[in-house]
């Protein structure tokens, strides 16, 4: 794909400084860039790079002084740089219908602008959407219901029941609907709970890969519309998580729990079962959740406090022993002065 | 299904209170149960559902006052519940039979009354006993051996001479088998060793998805009778778990460490390599084990202390910062009445 | 295989200490062998169980008193134990060319050495290499170039363009090249930035199961040559990963991180983005950088600190309650001295 300086502006409302007819073919880091290329800068940390840098242009946000380089000037240059790249990079999907080597159930109904890859399975009474692309190896149990212009990566599983909307990702490998972790123990071991719930992946969910998303004992597990898992994340049974959350690699939330809305939690956060936690919450990586969280908030540490305490906190740890020892002495001198005190 | 309210109290050895040939259809939570429904309360903090509970029935303990509900009345309404969804909910697999589109070695011994669905590979002079499924893209290495009455979900994977016993789970993604992470400095970088062991999975063992049991060094790494694991665990090489023990998700055990019978880590809790651990250990969520543990303790924190002392140590831990600063005012207050003292 | 002990002290450079004509069979664990088993000392706190050895030999460094055993003395066991167990245990891998039932792309250049297994699918345009094994279910997505002599265990996977270099080894379901987790707010939502960056692993690189290696937005992820992943590690969008690290189970390591080389991280260990990590930098299970690393340290903890120091700080942090309680005491105690002092 090509596009001038000034079609790129209109996409992302921008403004361009400089020459408008420039060609621009690629979207490439501020170190790399070359000729025919376009570059951004979001982070103005990277600013110092803009005088050797080599693009045919630049993303940035007003108030930037880079004289004589052709600009698109405008208000996110970050969002600015992802619809460009997309324009530019990102080939459209084409539609191959069900290719020889997938085995898809009679009784499933995959939509003709959908793509199946060889080594795929579709179960019984599956139903898959427009412009779906199943890449090789993915599995769908019985009774899957897959909306339009989904993308599941290789090797990702949904099992029976389970329902995702529309433009849903799934990264390789994410496992939907698995077994809840649920027994009751019943004097000599464990009697497995059956999880006879599913998972709803509502519109615009992306799951990383190798997470798990496990079906409901009853009911459902449920993660609204916009959330985005990224790798290795685990969501438990019953979990409802609200919409446009970000749940950043290696994180958990146990069973039962529901998340707000506009939440994001760090990698290798784990939110406790049976929690409510509000909307807009913030939890740094590592942050563990024990109690119910209000709205509003950015927390860190186990158990969780405001970040800025946490900073506070945990850069006083190492000196712990310090402190121990220098206690140890007060209460020595402590004890001299009142011995001095009762001698007068 | 269905069954009368009667049968069902038989099913679980409760007590039926109200009327015994009441028609049963499904089991579902107390707050979506409607007519012809049963439900549970097994955590008091449900309780004060109950008066707006529209279910036909509901499963209870001894001792609460439900005036004019229909009830079974036993001893553990949890267990009762399991057994109760499992009986109306829980369909009977059906035998299909090694499905076309499944590759199986001619030297494979599949039972007859197995199931192996589409997209799946057996090895070389595997077993896999009767009542056995392999949903579709289960791969089993040469030499593995599987009892019966196993489900092996989508995309498990159990490596070359593995052994698993009856009535073992593998939820989809689980991976049995793959080589311990062993690598010996030879100066110039690091040289593989190889991992001839293998893993046992004894029987009523379930794996959870994406969850991982290294094959050992030498010798065997074994999950005893019982013992589940949650979805994202790690079981390194030559590790040993008693029976029913019970793992939560994204926890791990570290090489050649032996954990006894019916101890339960919380999640993303850690055990350090070459340990023992006793039995009827609890470690609390994110807890980790750097050293032995001996029998009957409940723990958490890194070190691990008892869990009644991690609680009150890390609800101190907010506030370091401020005990810091006192400190030093004591301390200036201290030196001042030592100069005080010093001039009278 | 069989092997005489001359042989073998000659593969390791030892020497042999006793009968150099005896035949080694086998290698077992210090408390398992038998007859025909050589075995092997690395660990002094194992060297009690010599006593009762009955391995036809021992592999061991010199300065170790054993009277009466046949022994390899030399200078690094482990290694020697590594190497002898490759010779006489590991067999050597077939070359079986593209089995029946693989999916391989007609545009696909598979060297006639290589091995396909059943339930693969080879996209367009795929290089493998001499004496590289696929083994069953592994997907290859278009452009992927994998060199000689790797091994893609079961369920495997490469997205498109990604390059593999020599010996590189992957684990059963580990995921090279998914999408790195980028997605800039727009008002509304999140949108997805494009990721149209590749992975790179170079020559003798290792990644365990269920690990993943996200692809980059804009240029490459890069794991340099010898480094070893353990499972269920997370390797976040262009992060570079030196030589010759190790990077032990469930740790993680987020976007636009350098690591240097010769590091090793413990398990669920933790860099945070955009960091710059030096070499032989040594960090303790759970350890967890927020800002660089210079070289040449052992650190644990979050924040990290020196390993020692974070041993006692931690060591203290369990006597934080009495601490607080004792403070509160010193300081009423302070008190009434001043209260004392000013009736004076």
């Amino acid at each position: 794909m090509m596009a001038t300086l000034q079609q790129l502006a209109d996409l992302v409302c921008g403004e361009v400084c400089g020459d408008p007819d420039l060609d621009i073919y690629r979207v490439a880091p501020i170190d790399k860039a070359q000729e025919g290329d376009i570059t951004f800068v979001a982070n103005p940390k990277y600013l110092a790079l803009l005088g050797k840098c080599q693009a045919s242009a630049v993303i940035l946000t007003s108030g930037v002084d880079a004289p004589g380089m052709n600009l698109i000037v405008c208000k996110n240059p970050y969002l600015a740089f992802a619809k460009i790249l997309t324009l530019l990079q990102v080939p459209e999907r084409q539609v191959k219908g069900i290719i020889p080597g997938a085995w898809v159930a009679e009784s499933a109904d995959v939509d003709k602008l959908a793509t199946v890859y060889p080594g795929c399975v579709v179960g019984e009474r599956v139903k898959i959407g427009a412009g779906t692309t199943l890449y090789p190896g993915v599995v769908l149990y019985d009774d899957v219901i897959i909306g339009e212009d989904c993308v599941l990566h290789a090797k990702s599983v949904v099992r029976e029941g389970c329902r995702l909307g529309d433009r849903v990702i799934l990264q390789p490998a994410s496992i939907i609907g698995s077994d809840g972790f649920g027994f009751a123990p019943d004097g000599s071991g464990y009697y497995k709970i059956p999880q006879v719930g599913i998972v709803v992946l509502e519109d615009d969910v992306e799951i990383g890969s190798n997470s798990c998303v496990d079906r409901a004992a009853l009911g459902e597990t449920r993660i609204q519309r916009g959330t985005k898992l990224d790798n290795l994340v685990q969501i438990a049974h019953n979990v409802v998580v609200g919409e446009d959350c970000i749940l950043v690699s290696q994180s958990g939330i146990a069973g039962s729990t529901r998340v707000g809305n506009h939440c994001t939690f760090g990698g290798q956060a784990a939110i406790a079962g049976h929690l409510k936690v509000g909307d807009n919450v913030m939890i740094g990586g590592r942050g563990g959740a024990t109690n119910d969280v209000a709205s509003n908030q950015i927390l860190s540490g186990l158990p969780l406090m405001p970040h800025k305490q946490w900073l506070r906190a945990t850069m006083t740890l190492p000196k712990l022993p310090e402190m121990r020892k220098e206690m140890k002495q007060m209460k020595k001198r402590l004890e001299e002065l009142e011995a001095l005190l009762q001698e007068k």
